[in-house]
């Protein structure tokens, strides 16, 4: 089996998180690559001390890695626009495959870029460029592909959606951001995150793959969020509204739409819901109607999985012999796991239980007795005097999580009970972390 | 350039769906794909009135789909097990690629469709069976192949979601069920969605293609929803919860969790705000965190969408002599349209505005009147003597929608007018339809 190797070029946040995870996932992201993906060289300003590098060859100038022989991939992390497009354009030209998480460079050089790269024949990829860890580039230029898209609308700065999320409580913007910064979710100059310039170069590129147009950042409209004042956006919620910064990019008979700026949508949509620095592209096309993709658009880790998605598709596209570029369910067959699926009793959950108990005394102490009995934490407990009804009081009781095991026979014996006739209902509960 | 001929077993509503988006987004298609994507011969019980097929191939035999030279993609969209089990083995053994919507043949015999495919070198695909048009298989295949995924929840089908929805309003189970029924929304015989049948087979898929485990539909666990109560779904939220009803997929050292029942879920989580017949699927990556996809899981063209995808995807492998097997913005670089990124004064939005107005009488008509005079219409207005302060009272204005051009002069004029002293504020609104 061949395999794919890589240079990465920028070892700060987004290049330690793709060396971390690619080191620590390695074996099943070749189950799922077909192949085996070794980092072969390292470039970057510094080394890390926080990062064992092994045998890995190390240098500080990133040009080194385009002029490996060793290297198929080159993974641009070092950000920015003019070092940057040379070293893109120089991997292009030696016949390496590029995979970047730089919106800004792609945003502005992208269409030269790209020219480059399909006169040479290599493969340009960008998914982490737009909102970090979600796959929305996918999911727009393959999976929405038999749709004629008409817009498409993003919480794409994790920043300004943090700052309006908090403002939501009546504070200042100006307050809120200095706490951004010392959170270090804003960096010490902001205009870049609250002036929408990043959200517009995340824009210009989804509003190129949506609507099949050549990337125009220079066109595009922005429009920060620093006049935002809590007295609007508590007026807007009395419309029924919430304040979201936007990046908005809509296809007109007469041309695109292209724009960032602050934007009152309504609270029941759910793209009201998404909170903090999380992200959310909407997508609007004629088929399928609207979709979302929900997640983190930043950070060290959430980055590199896109990173590293890109460069599984680099090596599944040019290390493989069969057509099914794709194994059927993501693994190649030989790496599928024989891991059995659980009798339902070894299942692991929290539980909500009601009890319709008898109105006597000493009821609830017998009831949280046979809890304790069978380790069952209890997280916490509902009885109304109000709700009495042919002498039963309904108990509610949500648990810890437990095993279903546990609380199975926790049910046999509270309704083993002479206060307790009803069966116990029971449904499980989710925290989701 | 190459042509990819498809082949439409089952001219039902998905089929249906497939052949009018299709036909009417063919060349935006071929465009994306960098082939035409013609549709060669088509096979269904019926004939179908009110679908102008033109001079496609029709017969009534799907088999003479999987035997025509002319095909080299066999959709099969007739459903069940037996037949759609032989057609998908017939076309395999042929040489034909396959996509498929049908999530019951894929979760009972996928192993076994597979390992056919995959020693006839040959393509099959699946997205349309899961979560209809949300592209939920190719963001965990692909757009997540970095991650170690720990577990998936969804809300993966429409019916329960809808009925345990409308429930919250106090209403019982059976009662929403008849409803749903006459809406359409359910089947005459409803136990496949209610009970958690059709829920069990997309759960069973997600978690092979998310664990890299063979298909063990036989061992997921279902409950329906049928036994709950408006008086749970209340005191679950009393307590912060919300009930849906949940696929759930989760990975333990000892084996797989596979389990579809009803589940309390934080009502401030995102998933709790998925309502109506709506689906949505969270999933849980060790890089990534949590990202969750949105949208319709039903539906004729919303299901079309990802059945199309998976065609596409084919086409461009099979079809393609470039390593670039997707374009770089989504469409071939001959296929880009155009289209410029319009001057702001050309958006159109709707528009929050607040105007800090000076209390004297007549001061509102003055406003409206000049709204009017640049024709733009008022969808709400709010202006509230207790808030008057320093002798001005704001006026809160919700307009429809309008061009840029028409706000700007509006605000122009407002601004003139001697009862208003400070800027307007204008902030964008959208209702996404
Ligand atoms: N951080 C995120 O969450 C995130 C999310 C999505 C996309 N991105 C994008 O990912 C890219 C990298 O971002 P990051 O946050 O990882 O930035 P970062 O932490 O500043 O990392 C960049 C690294 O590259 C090095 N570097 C920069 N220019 C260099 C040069 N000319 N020669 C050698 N080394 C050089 C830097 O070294 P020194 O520090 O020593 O200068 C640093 O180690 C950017 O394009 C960014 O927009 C980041
Ligand atoms: N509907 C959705 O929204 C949706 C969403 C996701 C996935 N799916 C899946 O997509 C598949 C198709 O669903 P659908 O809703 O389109 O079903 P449908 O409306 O019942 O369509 C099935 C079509 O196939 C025809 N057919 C069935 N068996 C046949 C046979 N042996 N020979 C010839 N023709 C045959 C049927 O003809 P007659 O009607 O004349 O029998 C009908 O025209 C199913 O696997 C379903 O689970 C559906």
């Amino acid at each position: 089996m061949k395999e794919v190797r890589v240079g990465i070029c920028g070892l700060g946040t987004v290049g330690g998180g793709t060396y971390n995870v690619l080191t620590r996932n390695a074996e099943m992201i070749a189950g799922r690559a077909g192949c085996p993906i070794r980092i072969s060289r390292i470039a970057s300003r510094r080394r890390r001390d926080d990062l064992d590098l092994g045998q890995i060859p190390f240098s500080t100038d990133v040009f080194d890695v385009v002029n490996d022989a060793d290297v198929d991939i080159v993974v641009e992390l070092i950000g920015g626009y003019d070092v940057a497009r040379e070293l893109v354009l120089a991997a292009i030209k030696n016949g390496k495959h590029v995979v970047t998480a730089n919106k800004a460079l792609i945003a502005v050089h992208g269409n030269e870029i790209f020219e480059a790269a399909a006169e040479r024949g290599v493969i340009v990829a960008f998914e982490a460029g737009v909102a970090g860890g979600i796959p929305v580039i996918k999911a727009i230029r393959e999976g929405m592909s038999a749709n004629r898209i008409d817009w498409i609308a993003g919480i794409i700065n994790g920043t300004g959606n943090y700052i309006l999320t908090e403002m939501r409580a009546g504070r200042e913007f100006g307050e809120v951001l200095k706490e951004a910064q010392a959170l270090g979710y804003a960096e010490a100059d902001p205009t870049f995150d609250v002036e929408g310039i990043d959200a517009a170069h995340k824009l210009t590129i989804l509003a190129s793959t949506g609507f099949g147009v050549p990337l125009q950042f220079e066109r595009a409209y922005t429009e920060g969020i620093s006049e935002i004042t809590p007295y609007d956006i508590a007026h807007a919620e009395l419309l029924g509204y919430r304040i979201k910064h936007l990046g908005i990019a809509r296809r007109r008979e007469s041309g695109i739409e292209l724009r960032v700026h602050p934007t009152l949508v309504p609270q029941s949509h759910l793209i009201a819901q998404v909170d903090g620095v999380l992200n959310a592209v909407l997508v609007d096309g004629d088929a399928v109607g609207q979709t979302m993709y929900y997640g983190p658009g930043a950070g060290d880790e959430a980055t590199a999985s896109a990173v590293i998605a890109d460069i599984v598709d680099v090596a599944r596209t040019v290390a493989h012999e069969s057509l099914q570029r794709v194994p059927y369910l993501g693994f190649e067959p030989s790496s599928l796991d024989n891991l059995e699926v659980l009798p339902m009793e070894d299942v692991q959950s929290a539980y909500y239980l009601r009890i319709e108990a008898l109105d006597r005394p000493g009821v609830l102490a017998k009831i949280a007795s046979v809890m304790s009995e069978h380790g069952i934490n209890i997280e916490s407990i509902m009885q109304k005097e109000s709700e009495l009804e042919d002498g039963r009081i309904p108990v509610i009781i949500l648990t810890h999580t437990v095993q279903e095991r546990q609380i199975n026979r926790a049910i046999e014996d509270l309704e083993a009970l002479a206060e307790i006739e009803d069966k116990v209902v029971r449904i499980r509960a989710e925290n989701f972390n």
